[in-house]
């Protein structure tokens, strides 16, 4: 009822009455008083004028249900959202209603992660309020071959986001980070639980350093507001995230990954260029030419061999 | 301690004196009267003479920890056992073992189970006391991509146990299926937890049917006994399973999962032959030609272009 209330008020031009909301929700002029009272609790600045009724000046900045569904155009990513004021991390409880089955566009928030993961056991600064810290659950029917190219997907739809929301210029570092000016502004991470031919579920987790003080970011890290030099409304970044990868993920099933590889090349910051590769298994340096269907950085190293990476840390180094 | 009398008995020749037993395990006489009354309830048959001591004449047809750790000859596979009268599925209790942090070797096992678990959905018939339902839990460090690869190493150590301890003519059916005589005898399931880069878990399950009457199982399906025409030991062969797929683990950790194919190439009943394989993204026909290092099936269609398979399902057509 709070979500009804908080879009009612939203809609309305300047202060609606008691009575109308009333009428409206269909709930008493008591208990729209006591809702009243949480929703200020929860951060909201609502007025009450006598003969004139309730106005909602101020919302709090939040990752709330109310707020991110409020003017959510998608159809199931985000529709249902665990939002959490602390988590370890949101990547975990993800996989937890995951395993507990929880269906697919599930999206677990939360304000600050005391466990922020990143890639590889890394950790992922995520500072209450600052940040967007999520992640989504998702069904689908692949084989878990494939789910690398879901992270290239999400890749896509965040630097589209970002594009959008903030007008900056965002690109992909293979195979999960998002940069502006060379430097790390989010991160994508990608975990699953499947049979042999099968996912049964992927969690992809998103950490965007939205207004995120420098201070507290690792060197080669920026955040929106510093790119932009203004307060980034994360309610709006996430519902564009949401809404971009909503759409992709659509056209992935309709049509398989081609236009979203090709989509990724467009806004790929390394193609071309000379890299370093390091993984379990050794490390390739070479010219990155391409991407493959599956996910797969193709590096030509200098004996003109070409070599196919699937995971690995990369540095560009000219 | 019902492991460590069980154990002492068995390497008793004759009778062995409550005495000994009690100044050799550390013991009370009157403790060591009470573990006899259990084990007995567990189906040991133990006779106790005075003067003379106890002997064990006979041990239950289960595969009881004690039983399956007397004379395994494995380092890490199935050192620890959680054994279960019965189950649901041995996979979904060990992934949840998994999830919960179980070490890499733990082995769930079930007499029977009322929801075995085949691939794709499908259910794998599980008569209690019959065969071997149980699942391994591993911790490789693996990419995900790699995971395919530990169900061929499991598919080699199975088939190669089969023919040590039952002396069955047992081959491979791409990816997951032992046959005898062309029906199916074992399946084996993986299932896996992942991040992006690494491998969180893998289970790794094993259905065998052994002495299992032909008149329980489907048409295409054949066991141990019917095919040998003797009781087949259970614990014997789950010893035998585990010490081969040990044996097959640690070489891959070390040189790779090359020697795993080329084994795996001995053992298939496909390579060469014309088959059908069917999967969510079409069907494809024609000769089934080699086994690439990522455990893809390539097969050789009638326009001689060359199909890479990961998954789906097999018709051998001639």
């Amino acid at each position: 009822m709070q979500q009804e209330i908080i879009h009612y008020l939203k809609q309305a031009q300047g202060y609606i009455s008691g009575e109308d909301i009333s009428r409206e929700l269909k709930i008493s002029r008591a208990a729209i008083w006591k809702y009243m009272q949480e929703l200020r609790k929860d951060g909201y600045e609502i007025v009450a004028v006598p003969h004139l009724g309730y106005q909602l000046k101020g919302s709090p900045d939040k990752l709330l249900p109310q707020e991110v569904h409020f003017g959510l155009k998608t159809k199931v990513m985000g529709r249902r959202i665990f939002h959490h004021e602390t988590l370890a991390s949101t990547m975990d409880t993800a996989f937890r209603l995951g395993v507990e089955g929880e269906k697919e566009g599930a999206l677990v928030v939360a304000e600050g992660q005391t466990k922020g993961k990143g890639r590889l056991g890394r950790s992922w600064s995520s500072p209450k309020g600052k940040g967007i810290y999520a992640s989504l659950i998702l069904r689908p029917q692949l084989s878990p071959v494939m789910v690398p190219q879901l992270t290239l997907l999400t890749a896509v739809a965040v630097c589209e986001a970002i594009r959008n929301a903030v007008k900056a210029p965002a690109t992909i570092k293979w195979p999960n980070d998002i940069l502006i000016d060379g430097k790390k502004v989010a991160g994508i991470l990608t975990e699953l639980s499947a049979e042999m031919d099968r996912v049964r579920f992927v969690v992809v987790g998103l950490g965007i350093n939205v207004n995120t003080p420098l201070n507290v970011l690792p060197e080669a890290a920026t955040s929106l507001k510093h790119v932009s030099q203004k307060h980034i409304d994360r309610v709006g970044l996430l519902q564009e995230v949401l809404l971009k990868f909503e759409q992709w993920y659509e056209s992935a099933k309709r049509q398989g990954f081609g236009p979203v590889i090709l989509e990724w090349k467009k806004y790929s910051s390394m193609l071309g260029k000379r890299v370093r590769i390091s993984d379990q298994s050794g490390t390739v340096e070479g010219i990155a030419v391409d991407l493959d269907e599956s996910g797969g950085l193709m590096v030509q190293s200098d004996d003109r061999s070409i070599v196919k990476c699937i995971s690995g840390d990369v540095i560009t180094l000219r």
